[in-house]
């Protein structure tokens, strides 16, 4: 699953029927990046998530008709590692040393 | 899912039976990279869209007998976003600051 | 659907039993990049094609038994864009204006 | 199936109803990408690992509805090879030649 | 189907069941990048194979509960192109023009 944050929604009238109407999310990665995600989990703008791709973004959806490829899995709080020495983090990650 | 510029069609007389006599559209990302997509949603030369890939391609053409793997899933009208500062939205994108 | 040129066929006697006799093509991307594909539609060498991936690759050979996750959609004859200017279609492809 | 490295564990509350309270670990590439995947296997942070992704991430959770995309498959203890010396192994990978 | 070399195996003592007690190859592209794959037809090092991906790995190992996502699909003897001349093959690869 990847990472990624939420900076706003696409206004979409004109859309495939298996997305009903279904806030769309846009996301981006740290390279700047732009994805449109499925949101279960009412994530805010400026929020970091992870998202889930391929048939389990549909499950994830708690519908396999919704025609999705990319759902938000979750918002991360923080992450805990105990290497943050040897390997950086992303500044812009909220990190939190273990 | 992917956001695109729908940039045209192509021209394909010997395909495979699975894609009918389907429009097939030529679209580009920011890169300059070229993909096919079957189109349910009939949009113009021009046009942003999202695309949906995998299984879900399938799905989203009401016949999961359609051999694709990319459909599109939308026309975006615009998007909004509460970063604007913070994250520079694309100049070839069709943006509106909320 | 992504595209590629066909360049020729790789020999391989040692294969998985689920690809049986089938001739597998090469084809490369614009950037020099081998993929080896499955190909119900008889394309020649020096056709440009576009290729369907995942499980509709499977699908596309008329039978899913065909262990292959990438298979031939179609030759094109051609591509037509009315935003020639605006987009520079690459060189090698074989593009006709609208 | 792609080598990671654990280098911690993500703080989610607020996530899919499908991801229970799994454990949801962050995975680094050597190019330092991070990534997300649930653990089946218990990996320590600092073992490297390989990750199963697509469908089978869900069946490796021996839980289809569990929403991953991917998951850790194994840790690595060692990797052999003949060909050290033509093939440069990253420093960083615990290698060992045969 | 992507081409790669057969560098090694990884030695993984501790792993997912849905792998059982089967070989994990270790195979390298030109970039130098690494990936882990199943072998149901015995390639050996130094051998070019291509590798399929997604659900038609697991199909390719004969048994769809081996939890892969990328299985040996067969061993390159040789390709035949008609393009070297247009085309380069990557020097490291065993060409033969046709």
């Amino acid at each position: 699953m990847e990472i990624r944050k939420v900076v706003g929604s696409i206004v979409c009238t004109h859309r495939n029927g298996g997305l009903g109407h279904l806030d769309l999310r846009l996301l981006q990665d740290l390279k700047g990046q732009y994805v449109v995600a499925t949101d279960p989990v009412d994530a805010r703008v400026g929020d970091w998530v992870f998202v889930v791709s391929g048939s389990a973004a549909r499950y994830a959806m708690g519908n396999a008709a919704i025609l999705t490829d990319l759902t938000i899995g979750g918002v991360i709080d923080h992450w805990e590692t105990e290497e943050a020495a040897a390997i950086q983090p992303t500044a812009s990650l909220p990190a939190r040393a273990a």
